[in-house]
């Protein structure tokens, strides 16, 4: 006689996942983890999840890289400091001083946090910045916004050879140039390129939205997929607007670069990255070629 | 607002998991196979089954190393040649007609049909035996039964190199001596002593009862645990007999050389291996030092 | 003065052979063993002089790869077991159970049988299948034939693994395909694949005829040479006829994949591979580019 | 004739250095840098002098591990957010919000400041803490100064992977305990305690003294050399005082661990590092067993 | 206050090298060694000077393979033989008894003195000749000659071996043919030939002129820098002649073959290795693209 | 019917080599060949046919060392350079001059000479002497002696990494002290030392002798055999003198330092080696423990 046992179900479900796992071991998936994704929770607890889900890859074998931006965190210090800013066309212009505070917020505590709550679980990550061994090229996006950069060059020595010793990198998007200059780079804009320059097979932004609406104010209108054909149009007809926009750029841009799917995801769902590559549920929209 | 999305419990599930993934992440675990445990649902399912568990494991990242037996078809494949066996104590006399008959169901039958329900999934199973790269040196076990051989040397090399090349070993258990004379051997004293000379995390036996008894009638008198100390005790006053002797002494004979946990489970339950290796509950019984 | 020492006959052989030696270090040799071949001798001289032709190209650094059939057996088998056949032009109608007795006997009773001649020598033997690791991909020959195969694709790569570890390959020629179903293969056909996908040195055949000859009945119109361009007169006039098809069937597909020399030996000769590889002495029928 | 080139000057102190190069070359020097070891020159300039010293210990062959603190520079961040600290013995009470602003200002500017100074001589720098792959593991080092930690274990593996790689690993020293919690650890305690983990051949600090002075009010009382038997005699008689206490310990603590050489440098004079390591000129002063 | 520490200027020196210590390390520098080259100094303290530029390039990472020859060394030999050389066109005439005592000595007495010269300063030198591991193939440079050699083919992978073992070749230049008859070749043209085949980043020739001049006996008209468009203008109007035209030649054909740069320098100055790779001071005449 | 074909008799010999060439494969045999072995041949037909057997040993997997003297090719230079020798206690009397032309001759005229004899086989041999990466420490054995030197330390890595890399070792027995100053070493002494620090399977002599004899001239009384234990006793009675005293000293210090087998065989028979090594046939003297 069969017996059901305890944990049967359970089991059920990782057999389930064994297909995905098969498909994406030994793959790398970059992250995108940004700093206002995780408004539906305290962000402690969201940091935790989202952190056992990086760790779940790496068990199984996958080579997740993690890249975070920091915008309210940075906005928070400045505001502590007493530090204004000017606004141009709704990009925060960042003279000397305030790229030191960005720098310092990124690098000295929103790359910390996430690290540490990774280590809890076993020493595998490690935090670093596009000024580590010269991982990203950065020179200025426009004069008016002072150190605000773009990317020149993705070096991703340094990446390979951390997850060649099975380590999680964490990146902070902090570039410079050759003269040692730095700059603060969009974390959506480094995660595209980093994805591109890795040979990723999966590009994920955990943000605070469901993915892409066709109605901005519709949450049924959600589109699933978007191809590259497609992509131009959502741009040029506003249905893509504000802060998706280099969300979306990056997915496109990486995923001419060869990246198999990238995918916009909505970061305040609990474990919505082991969803979404461990279940047949779709969520979020997904670019593809 | 968080939403619960669909997949979040098997992502909860599969969270779960995570701090046995990482505990057994290579690690080796020898699973023995048993021919008769399999009588709760057709054969073809539950080898099916205990297929996609192995292939799970190795997914993963864990080593798992299967070895078998297969009286049941041997018995039947002499009956269908009109040989007839005599039995000693239990054992069947084996002539070198009837070892001839055992080694080719064992090797020829049995082991390729376990190797090609794992390789449905991926190229990752190779069926080799004791006669192996000198896997297994054996001898006779006693005179009166012939070709019944007992361990002399286990040689662990070829499997550590398959392991070393991400292929799951699965081992038919004829052995050979200096001669290349073949000997049959028990497959549970095999498993142990392979574990053993493996330096295997767990050594589990997939059979048809659901763990060790105090009653042998009463299912609910199942044994969780037992310690090295106290297994010569269930020995003496018969709690363990039959065909479970050969496991516990292998049990036992494999956690004294290291092996850190050895079980006993009932191979009748889908998934029995995953839920006593990724879940919380205890199924069967465990021997422990 | 100068002596005649004891043993310098020897020594003059084994310089000899050294050129051959040099030539053929580290380079793959497939051998195909046949059920057959052996007719001039009894079957167990005859396996342990193959085997330590074997042994010693596997000594001096030669890669040797052997595969096997085993008509004679499986017949053998299937007419103790009670079961009649069909043949459909000369080849045998495989149901499921003749196939399952087929692939018993290959796998279970032929392939232990070499592996184990080869390991009194030392461990270096391992018995494997086209089941292994997904080594062959086969498809139905005809649907008259049931489950006859024919070779879909060759992944080499356990056998390469397998000889980067300085073991010796012996090679049953079942093949599965993707859903694990089994198809019993020519071994003729997948000896010269694999050499084909292996980019061997060399293919021997080893048969129970010294060659391939002009006249059948005339031991001494053996050709010694055919070129590729020779070949398809050869079948054209019905010079090659009956089971030396397949053989000089694979001889030119594997020479024409870039194996350099492909030869059928008469392997009732002692010591016939020694012979070929190691002495200036012409035997059996070479097949060149 | 001899003439004498130009540049034959150069040449032979390069010769010079030879020895010394040979003796170093694939050994680790750990250096602690510090904040206030910098007063003679402006901060770029030392900066810049320093990395140049370290980029030469590399580019001939030497593996270099930098160690910083940032007392200066947390007091400043401190004092702009208009933070107060209390002092109990001299050290500054850390509560919750100072711990983060220590963290912040140690690696999100002390450290990439040095990183980025070194990699403008090529991609050879990666900024780390205790933090990243369980570097430190810290507790706290007394209720009453908060989250102030000490050194409970190191683990120098993430250090042995990034010189394995060739890359200059520069530590920021902060730590963690199990649950993940930060301390701000002394960073003259951890290059010490780093320097014995790893091996190291030498333990360097960089002070803003030009060494250990019998008087502490006269340069000409500096004490070139202390052995281990020594060295408890000058604590207690005082003339190891105030900061050079972690110091001294810090150099005692590695020499007694297997470390062959440590020493107290006036990281003030230009290329200090150079001068000690390869010149014959002692400066500072040199603990040894 | 700044303090100028003695072995500051020192420092600042190794600080000035290390541009070039960066650009040169892992690089190949194949070093021509004339026995001419060495009359200002006592030939002594010459190889001595030398031996220490050597192991110091080894000691910073770079791959200095040293090429000689020993014209004087040979005719020394020979007289005190009573052995006549008859010359044809400015070369010996080698017969083969003068083959074997130029073998002799260059591989006997030459090469062993720089090998040992180098070891002094550790285990780091190995003397090897063209005869080795079939390093240069030789072929007759004209039968009027004898035995002196040229080039046929290079096999640097015995040079290549020697060099990833952290080892400094010493090569005597000796050929030999298929049969195994040596030849002496002209050590410049081995040279050249070398560092093509080995693709090395630098050919240095020391040899007895301060480079190449435009009128030969006047020191100022020494021509820093030839173009490969304009060496065959220097050959056609005699600029170079004598023993200069080997090693313009040499250098030619190395660049051609890919060699960044190739120099003549004056191995008369002390240190003239380091001078040219170490320091900005032009020396010499240097060959490039 | 089984047919005598041609070469099987050769296929019988190299059968009959198959338990050698296993024993054997993988194995470091160092042989010593002298200078005055020679005698029953003309020297190059002995040297080419010792080169076959050298090269028989490296084609099938043994590595061969092979250490060489030259005493009657010195003796002869110095006649040649009318250099008269002293002799002490039968030993020349080495001053500097003499040191000079014995290095020359065994490295520039011996040990090439072995080299290019090997060669002709395939790109192999690399003659080296103990000079090389201080192979050889040496010291002076006796002041009266001059440069005689004798062995002080043993450092074989350049010998294991020239082996490491499939190539065979020539070794000259130069070696130099510290401050580079060389000395002549007795080969034999060496052969016995770099067997021992290499830690050799066997040690061979080849001499113009068939092996120890108790009765000098009587070649009936050659001893097959000695133990550690009968040595002493040899040299005590005088069986053992002359030249044979430092080869017998060296097998039984080689063997004392675990060199499973010592022999001293009579080289002027053909093949020699080979005999030894792959035959049943007894020659010589074997010293074992």
């Amino acid at each position: 006689m069969t017996q059901h046992s305890p944990g049967s179900d359970s089991a059920a479900i990782l057999v389930e996942a064994l297909p995905y796992i098969q498909e994406f071991r030994g793959r790398i998936v970059v992250v995108k983890y940004g700093g206002n994704a995780l408004a539906g929770a305290s962000e402690d607890d969201a940091l935790a999840s989202f952190a056992e889900d990086i760790v779940l890859l790496h068990a199984v074998g996958i080579l997740p890289v993690v890249v975070h931006g920091g915008g309210p965190q940075i906005g928070e210090m400045l505001a502590k400091l007493g530090m204004k800013s000017e606004f141009v066309e709704g990009l925060r212009v960042t003279d000397a001083e305030t790229l030191e505070v960005a720098r310092m917020v990124l690098k000295g505590q929103v790359n910390p946090n996430i690290v540490s709550a990774l280590n809890v679980h076993g020493p595998i990550a490690v935090g670093i910045s596009g000024e580590d061994a010269n991982l990203i090229t950065a020179s200025s996006f426009s004069e008016a916004l002072g150190f605000v950069g773009q990317v020149e060059a993705i070096d991703p020595s340094i990446v390979n050879r951390l997850l060649a010793q099975d380590l999680v990198p964490v990146i902070a998007t902090i570039g410079a140039d050759d003269l040692g200059q730095a700059y603060n780079i969009n974390a959506d804009t480094v995660a595209g390129a980093l994805a591109a320059a890795l040979g990723a097979e999966k590009l994920i932004f955990l943000t605070d939205v469901d993915g892409i609406r066709s109605d901005a104010s519709d949450p049924s209108s959600r589109i699933n997929q978007i191809t590259l054909e497609q992509a131009p149009g959502l741009f040029a007809d506003g249905t893509v607007s504000g802060g998706m926009i280099p969300k979306l750029e990056a997915c496109v841009h990486a995923v001419e670069a060869g990246v198999a799917r990238a995918h916009v995801l909505d970061g305040r769902n609990p474990h919505a990255l082991l969803v979404e590559l461990f279940t047949d549920a779709g969520v979020g929209t997904m670019v593809r070629p």
